[in-house]
């Protein structure tokens, strides 16, 4: 299929460039956490543009920004997004490069003169990384009805901060019920944050949906002997079966197809050199595409550790930090990701999401696919994370194909 | 061989809860970390303990505080002593009953009116624990001359302070040269922070020596990629490489006779559910009376380290933070803890120290010996540590009645 709509790649990034002058770092990162200075400030500056383009900008009651160019006719919208917070040691692209593709599409349209058949929206998402709020993806949580607007409002941050009064400090809790505008498709393009589509030197990664994700943390409780007077089998060490569950969970990832793992926190008390630890607590992110596969690796590492607990006479208090089921995306859509890419002269294999997105949440309520572009040396949520002009430009313009196309279906 | 000196029982309890209650815990236990405020009032206390006593009260260059009874005679002093410094989470007991077991001493000798032949002293070491500065038993390391001063003033705690400053700060900073009274014989009483004489049911322990240390530091350094995005392959997880060195530590104890091993520090990096763990700091507390067989056990665990390194691709440094090799006491004074245990209708039997104590450092100096009181439960460290009134009371009287026999030989 032939593409008609061609994006201003030097303005499209040098757009990016400038929304990651807000909240920039001395490393050449973003610092933009959800609803601080940084983040009103580039809030502003992305309504002000959104304005330029003359599109109706609306605010909804948790700070989702949506700027709609009217159709010819009336009707659900196309919708593209993503969101502009970062994580606090986060980089330029995460995020930000979705937003800035769906302006740059408006801004092409504006040029060409081109007004589609259908409203075309473009969606910037309140805490998608839930480095500031939990739970990540809220802004599109609540679009999609899956928590009321009351129920994050009450959400504290680190230092015991509100959502609620943080989100009116910046003047962003709209008048909008999330979810107002109804929606035909979503598309999302992203940072793979991965190293496969450099590894496999893909261009595009047309991504076939999230995989499932469950956060556990756990508490082992053992006694705090002395490390040199204590006999190895008196002893009840909190770490030593801490240190066995991180094993055992990367072993699974060895036996359980597209299973991963990773033991990310881990805090051990007293914490002495010669003090057998008496309290470790440590988390693991289990993921999988499949979620059948994903409850077995589950339950056998929480098998393992009751049993490793317990021939270690260490207590164990296991906790579900966070669990979303996979979210398959539409297969006629992810199929004209392929094409476009294909058509655009791009390289593109099919991938799986390994990261949540705000597109899962939109999946719950129409087709929806996402683009992914290559992170070079697979670096995510650090300020070094990189995809080159011509792999961002490349995405830019499938996502403007595809959308336009639906637009006008 | 009959006794002739009896202490005060209920006063060296009473004494020992005194000083127990500086840095006292709501959960029963002491908190008097070396060089802190409390370290201060502690040493303070002390000191004017010994002054109430009419002792010469010394205090040398690295803070260690010497009070001198004088003897008849000129000649080199028999040293009675141990710590007051505690851990971060410690006990009334450990080190603390060393010093008020001489400060009972000396209180009896002048109740009775008694002066020995030869000069009897009482020294309270600093930073024995090495619970806030390397090394452990700093102030007996630098009185057998095994550091200079100098040396250890350098030294900074986990939040950067120089121990220099502090022991300024504190005002225990003293004029004398450590090492500047000569010994003849030193003698320490100590719980045994262990299990094995309650478990065996002795009332004392004649200790034999130290067995041999070496404290090891792990950086082991990968890569923080993300947890969702990142194929396992591609990690570089330092986390998994410090599981794996302490699974295998584990496994050489269970080979090597008498070997030892705690992973008692873990600090991870950055430290978030979906990141990779990119540095681990861990530690390795080894320990094994024979000093080849340590010296095996280590080198195996060094050798796994690199290797499990490399293959994670995984960067690593090793840190040396503490050596020590065994220390075998004198022989004649560990039978005459014996013989006066018996003569006072105790059980004792012979058994090693599994933790460093500064009498090893004082046996590179001088005949030495200690006396073990059973530690209820084996409890180490911790503000649960307990010794009984009865086994506390038995313990100062052996170190009493050798002490004083020395002091006049």
């Amino acid at each position: 299929m032939a593409s008609n709509i061609r994006i201003n790649g030097p303005r499209l990034f040098s757009t990016l460039m400038d929304l990651g002058s807000i909240g920039a770092t001395p490393e050449g990162g973003c610092r933009r956490m959800a609803l601080t200075d940084e983040d009103r400030l580039g809030r502003n500056w992305l309504a002000a543009r959104m304005r330029d383009l003359k599109l109706d900008v609306r605010v909804d009651a948790v700070g989702n920004i949506v700027g709609i160019l009217k159709g010819q006719e009336e009707g659900p919208a196309v919708i593209v997004g993503s969101h502009i917070d970062t994580v606090g040691t986060g980089g330029r692209y995460d995020g930000a490069l979705g937003v800035i593709a769906g302006l740059e599409l408006m801004a092409t349209l504006r040029d060409l003169g081109l007004t589609p058949k259908r409203d075309l929206a473009l969606i910037a998402f309140t805490n998608e990384e839930g480095a500031r709020f939990h739970p990540d993806m809220l802004g599109s949580v609540v679009w999609a009805g899956a928590k009321s607007p009351e129920q994050v409002y009450a959400e504290r941050d680190a230092e015991g901060f509100v959502l609620g009064e943080e989100l009116e400090k910046i003047g962003y809790k709209g008048a909008e019920k999330p979810g107002f505008l109804k929606a035909r498709a979503y598309f999302e393009l992203h940072i793979e944050q991965g190293p496969v589509l450099e590894q496999e030197g893909f261009g595009i990664g047309a991504v076939t949906g999230v995989q499932a994700i469950t956060w556990l943390e756990f508490t082992f409780t053992g006694q705090p002997n002395h490390g040199g007077t204590t006999p190895m089998k008196y002893r009840k060490d909190a770490g030593l079966a801490a240190a066995r569950v991180n094993l055992f969970a990367h072993e699974v990832t060895q036996r359980i197809e597209g299973q991963l793992a990773n033991m990310g926190v881990i805090r051990v008390e007293p914490g002495n050199v010669n003090v057998v630890p008496e309290t470790v607590i440590c988390t693991l992110d289990l993921r999988n595409p499949v979620d059948a596969l994903l409850d077995k690796a589950e339950a056998e590492i929480r098998a393992y550790a009751q049993d490793i607990a317990e021939k270690a006479g260490v207590g164990l208090a296991i906790r579900d930090l966070a669990r979303f089921p996979s979210q398959p995306f539409d297969e006629r859509l992810i199929a004209r990701v392929e094409q476009a890419a294909k058509a655009h002269g791009h390289s593109v294999r099919r991938i799986v999401s390994g990261a949540g997105h705000d597109a899962q949440m939109m999946a719950t309520l129409c087709p929806t696919a996402m683009i992914f572009v290559p992170s070079i040396g697979g670096l995510s949520h650090n300020p070094k994370e990189f995809s080159t002009e011509a792999d961002i430009i490349a995405g830019a313009n499938v996502l403007a194909e595809i959308a336009w196309e639906e637009a006008n279906a």
